[in-house]
């Protein structure tokens, strides 16, 4: 046995579940999906209940405790009544879970909890074909379709590619984390065959890399990755997929082919950043941190993630646009969310460079020069490389003057709009250990150290 | 009398040689040619004295007291021939002189003072034409040719722009001004025919303006302004002119005509900037200010300045390569020579992003995660953007220690080198008040205020 196979062969003894764990999730599943089409005959409803997802493809990894389980309604329906008889059937079968709430993707669903294990409870359409779909969530049936029969005998590999982007911190698509879907990763092992044949391949992709299994694509992505979904050529099944994530995969594939171990398939949380630490590292780097901190609002993470991204992205871009250089920038959700900047300095100088038109007899000469003749500036008007050009007073010598005076005017989602206009403080520094929650401090220290 | 008319009467009647100024001048030229022709004709050398420039003209600004006279050779002396006997000559003629130099241009000649005005003792070659010369003083003759003819009768006009230039700061073609050459200023006059009208015209200039009286221009030149000599087809007597003084030159002449004053024809100093100012406008600007101060080399101006501004260009693009930000620059040069920096900071922080190549299993990006790994760093090898990125530790968070250490790879012309290699020091912010000298003193104002 190599190495690696050694390695695997240890990976999978931990991350392999038990046939007890088969059996159990196999019978809980068939509880439920009885319930569900009983309910059904009961009270006159066309439906069905599947299982879907890893736990129907036998490639969950050991200790998961989640069921996708669909309630198929005919297609004919239209949605609002989709919606509202996939409800009342959802809420019907979860009144023996211990306990159950209802959630918002596409349309309303149910998750409960079933003897510990969380269960999703989603109506979908029994629609045709992958291309008929009325909605994002009709597709799953045929991705499990076409997995299903071909993934038969190297579930073991899913299992190892799975494991592996966990433990390097790219496994799951959600827009918090913009990694590797376990569709995805499925559809790479039945293309590339195994675990260690996806990683020689991944050794070689580039950016753009594009993956047709059925070879029927019909649209061109400007995605860093495509994987051409096998049930409907005109989607991209690695869309969610971010460049950095991609290339952190590229590069532990090649990492572990030429130096193998098993750490590679154990995330690593970082540690928890005291505040002595804290004070330590700021002090070495000569940087100033600001954050922007706010009451964390109550919606899902694939609805705060992106919100929370385009708030940091715009900072960043006003930061830059009145001159702060931003090093580093992040951001963290708990009770409270913050978001994290690092910049060269928190200050500049009152006195600002300020370029105007060309030098010529226009009127919009006439009108700079006039202008800055008159008001209050540190230089006269001068010319530099053909230019007018003047010295005027800076309007923000302090970021978190700047950011407090603009938040306002900076790209903010609904719900983090919402809070922020509610209350929100700038922190600069130590100011940001007020902080304690561990997962915040653990963020902390990745800010720093990468 | 227009309002125009009136500011140039009355500014001519500052600036226009008295009779008397006119035949103590025209006496001492004749006195000196004739001792230049009397030499020749004891010693056997085939030579004549001409009477050049501005005094040849009558376009000198009154009170001007400089005579340029040429001794001229047969163009078939070879060159080390005209050197030797040109300053022998010129040294003989000066024997009765108050004092005495020896210069050097292109080759050398006498400077030397005759009743309290400074004569320039000049040997050349008496070429057939301009496109024949051997140096480039030879060229002289001919455009006093050209100009001496079509100026008759205008010569006030001269008179009129080259004081208006003077008194907005651009005359004169050394390489400390980078202006308009009195040559240039009678060929506008020619071209255009009048003061006012030359104005009028510059007031539509663009960069890149063209103007070839002769209609006979063989080059094209990527000067900001081209004017085709008269005399030589393949010559620009703009050349020395910068892009910011020809703009000036065009603003302010747009100005005048649409508000004429008198004051455009006065050169104003810059006053005098006091300790106490100093520290107010710097405590003000927030900026800070470093310079690099050292001994002036004994060179002529126009050796001087051009490596002055060497150094500065190179010192500027230092500090941006190793991320300090320049606001301002400039040169002045007293007995000390300094070169002034203002910078958005003069420290920056001990921590700096660094870039490396794109994430693949290729050697230089294995080379780049392996050398980073080792080595001191202030964060992990980690990928953004595609690339592998790290945090190092900066090698200047200092300005003033990256010039000190790096000082003598900067581009140093041959004398301010040598200046620099004996002694220099940086100096930063109140330090610079060390030097009191009062046109220094008007320098730092200038440079603040512009």
């Amino acid at each position: 046995m190599t190495y690696i196979e050694e390695i695997c062969e240890s990976v999978l003894s931990r991350i392999k579940p038990t046939d007890e764990e088969r059996s159990k999730l196999a019978a809980l599943a068939g509880r439920i999906i009885r319930k569900i089409d009983s309910l059904g005959s009961e009270r006159g409803y066309d439906i069905k209940g599947i299982l879907v997802g890893s736990s129907a493809r036998g490639t969950w990894i050991s200790g998961g405790h989640d069921l996708d389980i669909f309630i198929m309604f005919p297609p004919h329906l239209d949605r609002k009544h989709l919606e509202e008889k996939g409800l009342e059937v959802a809420k019907a079968v979860s009144l023996d879970a211990q306990s159950s709430e209802e959630r918002y993707a596409e349309h309303p669903y149910i998750h409960a909890v079933f003897d510990g294990y969380e269960v999703d409870l989603v109506p979908a359409f029994s629609v045709d074909s992958a291309s008929g779909i009325k909605s994002a969530v009709d597709r799953t049936p045929f991705h499990n379709s076409y997995v299903i029969f071909r993934i038969k005998g190297i579930e073991d590999e899913i299992l190892l590619l799975k494991q592996f982007m966990k433990g390097i911190g790219v496994y799951g698509s959600e827009l918090k984390t913009h990694g590797f879907s376990g569709y995805l990763v499925e559809l790479l092992i039945i293309y590339y065959g195994s675990f260690i044949k996806t990683l020689v391949a991944a050794c070689s992709w580039k950016k753009g890399e594009i993956i047709d299994p059925e070879n029927h694509g019909t649209v061109v992505f400007d995605d860093p990755m495509t994987m051409v979904d096998p049930t409907d050529p005109a989607r991209n099944v690695a869309a969610a997929l971010s460049l950095d994530n991609m290339c952190i995969f590229i590069d532990r594939a090649c990492e572990f082919l030429e130096k193998p171990s098993e750490s590679y398939f154990i995330h690593a949380l970082a540690g928890v950043l005291d505040d002595n630490e804290f004070v330590g590292i700021l002090g070495k780097r000569g940087t100033s941190l600001v954050g922007v901190i706010f009451d964390t609002p109550d919606v899902v993470e694939d609805v705060l993630y992106p919100q929370m991204h385009k708030f940091e992205d715009s900072v960043c871009s006003m930061l830059e646009r009145y001159d702060f250089r931003v090093y580093n920038s992040s951001v963290w959700a708990g009770d409270k969310a913050v978001v994290l900047l690092e910049l060269e300095s928190a200050g500049l100088p009152a006195v600002r460079k300020h370029t105007g038109p060309f030098v010529s007899n226009t009127s919009h000469a006439k009108k700079f020069k006039s202008k800055y003749e008159e008001s209050d500036t540190f230089s006269n008007v001068y010319i530099r490389n053909g230019k007018y050009m003047v010295e005027l007073p800076r309007k923000y010598t302090s970021s978190k003057k700047l950011i407090e005076s603009e938040i306002m005017n900076c790209g903010l989602g609904k719900h983090v709009g919402m809070s922020i206009a509610r209350r929100y403080s700038v922190l600069e520094n130590e100011e940001l250990l007020g902080l304690t929650d561990d997962d915040y401090r653990r963020f902390l220290r990745k800010f720093f150290e990468k």
